[in-house]
């Protein structure tokens, strides 16, 4: 079989402690920049200001906005860029979680394509690049800084569909670790458990290939040094450094090689029951790794391995050495209090069909997954979060 | 001290066995495209018929130029143009070693910013974007295909000049390990060897940083399992799609890390005596790495562990383990035949101290060196090569 893969990426990545206080020497290869648009968290007016200032040094103007909502719709979007419509923008700036990256990808392009948001749902749909973006994480996680992907929530379907295209890869991302500091530890937990998960399913995923495999253990490797701490101590800066590096890793992974079935669950849960996509997918990853784990049992040995979780000398077999992996997920799941019961999110018994139903939509991810998982399969993942 | 690091690559890579059959597929980025530029190879026309059979399947018309020199100069370049200036390209594509990707980079500009080249000569001074450019690679050697660089030779004044633009990364790459099959002995010692004196002046480089060690540690495990293979048996798919991704890891571990002294050195023997880029290079390693040794012993150490140079339970002092990387350096000069003597090329012992001399305002690349090097030391490293 031939067996041809791809690899995208944004243009220019900047990484560093403080590296946000250097963001104005990269904006000459902009051209003339008047007006920007800052898309932030709201209070977080230092960091703000650390952007406002050098903008203000250059001379350029900007509008801030601070109100987009946790996993928007597709009706907050319009509701958004019905406010920035009739103003010009040379450059747009999203500093923040997945969230309001993903809402600055869209708003990027809708300024330039003369279409409604609606009808660019899918792959590759969006025909002009948009209005130049800088995006600039302050989780470790989504890894949205550096994939094409942008996340719509539909209510009225209870459905969050990922919406495609090269031209949602950033002109440039700095990556400061300084941003992340003051992330909580329950967000701290499920983004970085949802970084690992994107790394970990690329590693494993049908479109696996050498780029993605690079990336991805490399991720792994930086997380597994550093998650914990990052939730326990969350000033160490080394931890939150390489949890950042990691989570950008995962995101290049799975730009090449796609997620897989752990993705597709969360889905329905997100779009259904409001669980954040960290968390549905740090949940979930133990779980869908018992089911695949037969199929898989060489590639878990090798990153448990590469990881450090194997001592020196070690005569355990393949199986023994996969386990070791999936005991380090587990442990990982109950060092950071990862949720492990959905019924706390409103899920009851009569859910899980239609949940396995919805997941088993998701083909783009499924068929990525090493193993076939039909809608039982499906459905005995679910149920074992809600036992 | 603030350390800040900038990693910039290509927006999309194409790569695996045949994947040039796949061309057509992703060009549909490019817009509508009527009429191209093909440099190549000449007596290239099995791989030329592949490009051209896709295009005219598309209905698009091309031209084709097949008389690129080796190393141009900026004569040829500026011939070069003068040919293509009245005609109208959507995309330009170049298939060959580093100096055919290196002149397409500058046609490319020169189409799009009203400046003759002599005004282009630095680092960031072009001002736009050019025609949209394809990058495919026929050796795994300079990196050029994901590099921001075109060196452009100066006859006048004997020298090799690095043109460094932000434009000059191509907007796809096609890494198909089959182009490289037909590439003679020789040159594939020559062009293997450079690849792998990029990676690991990269890695050593004092603008070292986790993207630029992560692929330039990658590369150089794919060169090692790789490149006596490539030289001994051109045919094997394989190795030579090793060597090919480990080029490229390369040149985008460049790209961050920069070269050091090697190249600064390499430069005024290519400039003065015609030494191929890869011969010279490949020459001065092993050199110029033993007068470095000192100060980079921990890091050469880490180097031959991870590219398995040292056998399991090994109680080799860090020294000794930096000593077999070293020694692997020299293994590989002999096995594959790379010349020994600069007198063949027609250096002679009072040559030397103006090499030198040239070779110390190489300074963008000498500060990269984690060690100083005084004029003498120069002098003492290029004398090695005339005994």
């Amino acid at each position: 079989m031939k067996k041809i893969h791809a690899f995208q990426t944004v243009d220019k990545i900047i990484f560093g402690n403080h590296s946000l206080e250097n963001l104005n020497e990269h904006l000459f290869a902009f051209g003339e920049i008047k007006h920007v648009l800052i898309a932030t968290l709201p209070n977080f007016e230092k960091n703000l200001d650390i952007v406002t200032k050098q903008l203000d040094e250059l001379q350029v103007t900007y509008d801030v906005i601070t109100d987009i909502q946790p996993e928007p719709t597709v009706y907050h979007l319009n509701e958004l860029y019905s406010r920035i419509e009739s103003t010009s923008y040379d450059l747009m700036i999203g500093m923040g979680g997945g969230s309001i990256l993903d809402a600055v990808k869209i708003l990027s392009v809708l300024k330039t394509n003369d279409e409604p948001l609606e009808n660019l749902i899918g792959t590759e749909l969006i025909k002009n690049k948009g209005v130049p973006m800088v995006l600039i994480p302050t989780t470790s996680g989504t890894g949205s800084e550096v994939t094409p992907n942008s996340i719509v929530t539909f209510p009225e379907q209870e459905l969050k569909i990922g919406i495609v295209s090269r031209h949602f890869l950033a002109d440039l991302v700095v990556l400061d670790p300084m941003l992340t500091v003051s992330v909580p530890p329950r967000i701290t937990a499920a983004t970085g458990m949802d970084a690992f998960t994107h790394s970990f399913e690329s590693y494993i995923s049908n479109k696996a290939n050498p780029i993605s495999n690079m990336y991805a253990m490399e991720s792994m490797k930086l997380i597994t040094q550093s998650i914990v701490q990052s939730y326990e101590q969350g000033d160490n800066i080394e931890a939150r450094s390489k949890m950042l590096l990691g989570a950008t890793y995962g995101g290049m992974a799975l730009t090449s090689a796609g997620t897989a079935a752990v993705h597709a669950l969360a889905y329905p849960l997100g779009g259904k029951f409001k669980v954040s996509h960290g968390e549905a997918n740090s949940m979930l990853l133990p779980h869908v790794t018992r089911v695949n784990l037969d199929v898989i049992e060489d590639k878990m040995a090798y990153i448990a391995k590469e990881i450090g979780l194997v001592e020196q000398g070690s005569s355990l077999s393949v199986k023994e050495t996969a386990e070791l992996l999936i005991k380090q997920i587990e442990s990982w799941t109950k060092q950071l209090n990862i949720p492990q019961n959905i019924a706390e999110f409103g899920v009851k018994y009569e859910d899980i069909q239609p949940l396995a139903l919805a997941a088993s939509k998701v083909t783009r991810l499924l068929n990525n997954n090493p193993k076939e998982l039909s809608v039982e399969d499906v459905e005995n993942i679910y149920r074992k979060l809600l036992d």
